[in-house]
């Protein structure tokens, strides 16, 4: 019987190599935006009303004219399975069956192609921006039957994660010793990854004709990754895309009413899940003032720090419109696979309508403010 | 010589089995909202008075037309006697004798007319409303001879409580072997409950005649939970009982005012313990704001973290007129019996006697806020 | 080498049975309060001032007309002497060789004759007032060499000090196994007791002439405990005393300005330590807002948590004219009897003198509240 | 591979005898205020802007005419040469190697000389203020080569460090058996003392001609410990120093502002790294304030707690136009000799250009308070 998340993510810890849980679990520097992230979380807390009649409690939402089944979908994540063989069409088809969105990274080991075939209503592609503006032309052409294009913008730079760094983590994996002992103690693991083969950057590897080999092409991968991402290109991508554009990974009130006036169509407030910028604010600590700033009617996203349905709910209620859930997805399919992304959708959907309930409230569009007791302000000295 | 009431919860987990000890014990989720309810009584400090004659201090309170001996009385608790057989009236007589109200819950379980009989002056009854109207009018019926209805409003929906789901808690207990050895380790408590059979829910078996065991029972009670209780509906009761009408579990100042508008005669702040929603603001946290909002005459009672006499003294300080304790009764009984809670009342009597002298006040009705020294604003962040 | 009063409390910690360093270091009820003390110091940051000269920083500071080598004296301590024989005249003596004023309670261990025939110059009287009359009168007329009493507000009624009651502390000890065995392992500390006898409530026992023994000493002492202390008796006794009059234990400014009013000479801004009330605000914490409330020139002193010669000193920034210290001179004399009341003295002068060298401030009566980096409102939650 | 600071820490602290580790690692009293330098860092936290073209991140800074190549220097250390012998002339070969300024101390254990002819570009010297004004003017001749002289005016006096008393650290050193067990553990920094001698006073053992032995010149040194440095001595010294005038050890925005009316070309916002006021503000605390006082362009240094690249660009933003690392510097000489220098250099430079880059920021001047999300005033209670 599945209690909560953080079950999960040990059931992970113990099922995966060591190489592959902290990449996933882990942040920048000393993770102290990773706790910071939770934290915001745990400061807020809800003004219930009573009185109310939640016989029929609906926990959908809509996002970009549709109805999704629950207000949250799948955040993207690169190098998905590297955390267990297959990971990504295993959550993409929970989400599918679930009624909720899936978003494929362009660093994804699942070729969008793939993607787009098992979940063609549902699957979103995110785009990280090349070196070689022709790579990103065909990228976006290549992901033109989505209804919607992330654009992520909070990866100027590699950042620093101590953890990868010590367990010497590179694509083709290159066990040292430690690593060949952690990867030998997790044989359910590594069989699966012996049948799968070595996660690839399934999506780019194509640009990169000369690298033959994985090393290679990870080489090729990080020469791409690019610090021009800027106002300007937002308008470029704006001006080519005609689906549903959406910038990922903004913090400040003022980029988001910027983004909004540059034609986005929605924005992921987002810290990137404390793995970019270890001193970052919480997206949570940041949503009210930009709901505030953009108004009541633009979209906004949020992800980084969401553990648990009542978590879900905290964002709506500060002021999201729809949320993401980046790690919480990742622990359920390393610790059960595909059915482990089910368990997590239901536990999910249990603490949502239970929460709504609770504060009396049937519909996700009025989940606002005034159920939130909280000086959402604080910020918490979360260095341990 | 009892110290503080931990000492008793302590020998409660002792004495009687895990399944029941968390039962009584645990809340919703990771139980945050629990710890939520203690920070909120550990930040507010008093700012006492001194050289005030304080050789004559009087811990009475009046309430509903009666002056009680002591400032607080006994919450509605449900399956009482899974924590140790007997406890409702155990519970009921020690308050009896006390000179306090006690509170029997429709989920309790011992029938309104035994209640009665052991004290028909003080004993109270508290209404979950059930599915069918047929029910809540006949439990209205049997409860004409109390003085005060309670209704209770903060359970739309059943709370998750990971505990009592890890421990397979259900009624009848159906022991796994973890369980069945837990109780083998509580020969004591096994023994009185073979003695009075396991627990009933006296009051609603009666509704369901096809139930004819346990388990048809409690799959009944389950089925009438109800999210139906609303507005209109206080509106169909305050008309139908014309004694003392109470509200328990309201947190938010415009329900309280609509409550009194709505004709209750008190309303109960509570976050029932931190039972139903976990990341529900303290009751203690609201009440200044509560109390400003609705005037300095209307009735309000406080539950949901009290612990100590101190607390109580809190609680008035802060706006209540009354205090109900929950577990703390319960702790009591299940560490000694009945004499667990007449010296629980001790307890409480004394630490209520000397802060009041500490404070320079004599009479209840004067603590008042200016006797704390407090930003009863800050919420913590308290999961662990 | 002495490093800090630290090391001293482990070294007493060690020294004496545990029924009397449980009796010096405890405090009311789960004593938070002690803890909120030791936050309140903790909190307050310097914001020293530079390019001063500082060749020739003066410690002392003037009271009562008179010049103190340091700025602190010695609070009142009940039943010194349980805590080491001999105790009083010890800490009594190393004040007065210090030019620091000792206080000896009316529950002191020693007489007032005594004490004042030791320091005659340096000693001052602390009145608890007996429920009868005459008695408190007679204990003024004694005290009348003394040129400054205190009266003690904050004792109502006893406190509940759980240790105490765990330990079955009275008068005369009445060794259970435990202690027994407690005493036995502390063969220094039992030893000088067998030599001094066990400690008497020197002051009062001529008023209990029926009572022939240590027990039926203690019953009278506790009947005369008395919540009968009020205004209308402190006017009374400034009529009756002509002598300096300090009321010791105001928290809230009102009451000391009434004080003030009353004609009182000066007052102890004091929780007693921690000892009386659990749940108390810090009286360094209401300091700040005694002092704006109180003007400038009225004499305050503060008691409650001071621990080090920077606390003294945070004490004067924050508003006090003078500091007593309780525990601190007590864990020295248990630690290492005289002597270690001199190490004490002296560890705190050097301390002093160095914070006032880094603040840059010459002489305490320009310690103020300028030199003070704090928000001296927020209470921290301290209950562990 | 380098992850972070601390490991580096750690490293130190097997590698040399604990009387030098302490005397490096440890502060005044018990040590609340090097906590409290911390905790000012992990409060603040970053508000980053996105889609801004980071391609070319320049951590260069101009401070007196220069552009150094990253916006930090080294500290002043006295006594450098017992943490690692040579410590001095490596740490201030590898700042000049990386284009970073080297501040040289009065208390420093190479010679004035020496430092200059090894950088004599980069290295800067400060000056304690000796008792004999003709020690301080020839101090002063002396420096005449360096561009910059800072004047240190938070050691009015001697604080005191319980690590290094309870050690017994003298110079020279005279162990006991403790320390000799301990220098015993510790071969290779022994055999570097042996080969390189004692650490000495190099620049001041001049002026001490009778003082024979190292113990004797300590004495001296002690003995010149001024506490006399005042706003007078300040207007001297800037009459009498034509090069640039940094005024170390302020907190104050009235002595910041004071020290620049009175000729200061810069002032080092610093609290001594919590070295001589336990209960000192973090400076990082006052910065903004500071700031905000003394207006946008009169450069202001920071140093006092900096532990990473994100820590010196958290001081840009709140306010500094350059920062010192003082610990930082001689925790990596001493876990990995001048090497260890130049990693941390590469370390901290990898961190400011990723911070810089995450915040959307390519030049240091750029790195203003709309960068920091954080209410900086609030204070933490940091004892343990
Ligand atoms: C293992 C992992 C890989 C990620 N890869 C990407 C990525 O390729 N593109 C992207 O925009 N975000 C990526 N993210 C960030 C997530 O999309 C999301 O912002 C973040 O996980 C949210 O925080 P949470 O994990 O606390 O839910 C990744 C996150 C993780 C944990
Ligand atoms: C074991 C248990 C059973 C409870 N059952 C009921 C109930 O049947 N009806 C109700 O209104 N409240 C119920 N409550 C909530 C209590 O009435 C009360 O609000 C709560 O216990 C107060 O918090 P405290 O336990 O911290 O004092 C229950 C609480 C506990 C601990
Ligand atoms: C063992 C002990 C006995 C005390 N007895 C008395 C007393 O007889 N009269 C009194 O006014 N205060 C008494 N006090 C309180 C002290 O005078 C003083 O207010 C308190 O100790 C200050 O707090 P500190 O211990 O943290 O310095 C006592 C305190 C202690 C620790
Ligand atoms: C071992 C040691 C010796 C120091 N000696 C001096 C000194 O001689 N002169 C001086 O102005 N500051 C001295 N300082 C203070 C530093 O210059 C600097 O202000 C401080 O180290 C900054 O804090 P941080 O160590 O947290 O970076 C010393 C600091 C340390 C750690």
């Amino acid at each position: 019987m599945l209690l909560s998340l953080e079950h999960m993510r040990r059931r992970a810890r113990r099922r995966i190599p060591r190489v592959a849980f902290d990449y996933l679990d882990g942040g920048a520097g000393d993770e102290a935006g990773v706790r910071e992230n939770r934290a915001a979380f745990d400061r807020l807390r809800f003004l219930p009303r009573a009185l109310r009649n939640v016989d029929a409690v609906d926990p959908s939402a809509t996002l970009f004219g549709r109805r999704w089944a629950l207000p949250f979908g799948i955040a993207p994540i690169g190098l998905g399975n590297l955390v267990w063989p297959g990971a990504d069409a295993m959550v993409c088809r929970a989400a599918r069956d679930a009624g909720l969105p899936y978003t494929l990274s362009t660093a994804g080991t699942t070729a969008i192609e793939t993607i787009r075939g098992l979940a063609p209503e549902t699957s979103w592609f995110q785009l990280y921006v090349a070196r070689e503006q022709t790579i990103a032309e065909d990228l976006i052409a290549r992901a033109e039957g989505c209804e919607v294009l992330f654009v992520t913008v909070d990866v100027p730079a590699p950042a620093r994660r101590p953890r990868d760094i010590a367990n010497g983590l590179s694509l083709p994996l290159k066990p040292s010793l430690r690593m060949a002992a952690d990867i030998a103690c997790h044989p359910r693991w590594t069989a699966a990854m012996l049948r799968a083969g070595q996660p690839r950057f399934a999506n780019i590897e194509r640009y990169a004709p000369g690298a033959t080999n994985a090393q290679a092409l990870a080489a090729f991968m990080a020469s791409q990754s690019s610090g021009r991402v800027d106002w300007a290109y937002l308008d470029w991508l704006r001006g080519r895309w005609l689906g549903r554009l959406v910038v990922k990974g903004l913090l400040a009130p003022e980029d988001v009413c910027r983004a909004r006036d540059a034609g986005a169509d929605a924005v992921v407030v987002s810290n990137h899940g404390g793995r970019q910028l270890e001193a970052s604010v919480a997206s949570l600590t940041m949503l009210p003032e930009i709901r505030r700033a953009v108004g009541p009617d633009f979209p906004l996203l949020l992800d980084s720090g969401v553990r648990s349905g009542a978590d879900v709910v905290k964002a709506l209620v500060a002021g999201a419109d729809f949320v993401l859930i980046g790690r919480a997805a990742m622990y359920a399919v390393a610790a059960a696979g595909e059915a482990g992304v089910r368990d997590l959708v239901r536990l999910f959907e249990a603490e949502i309508r239970s929460v709504m309930a609770q504060l009396g409230v049937t519909r996700t569009q009025d989940l606002d403010a005034g159920l939130a007791y909280s000086d959402f302000g604080a910020v918490s000295s979360s260095r341990p």
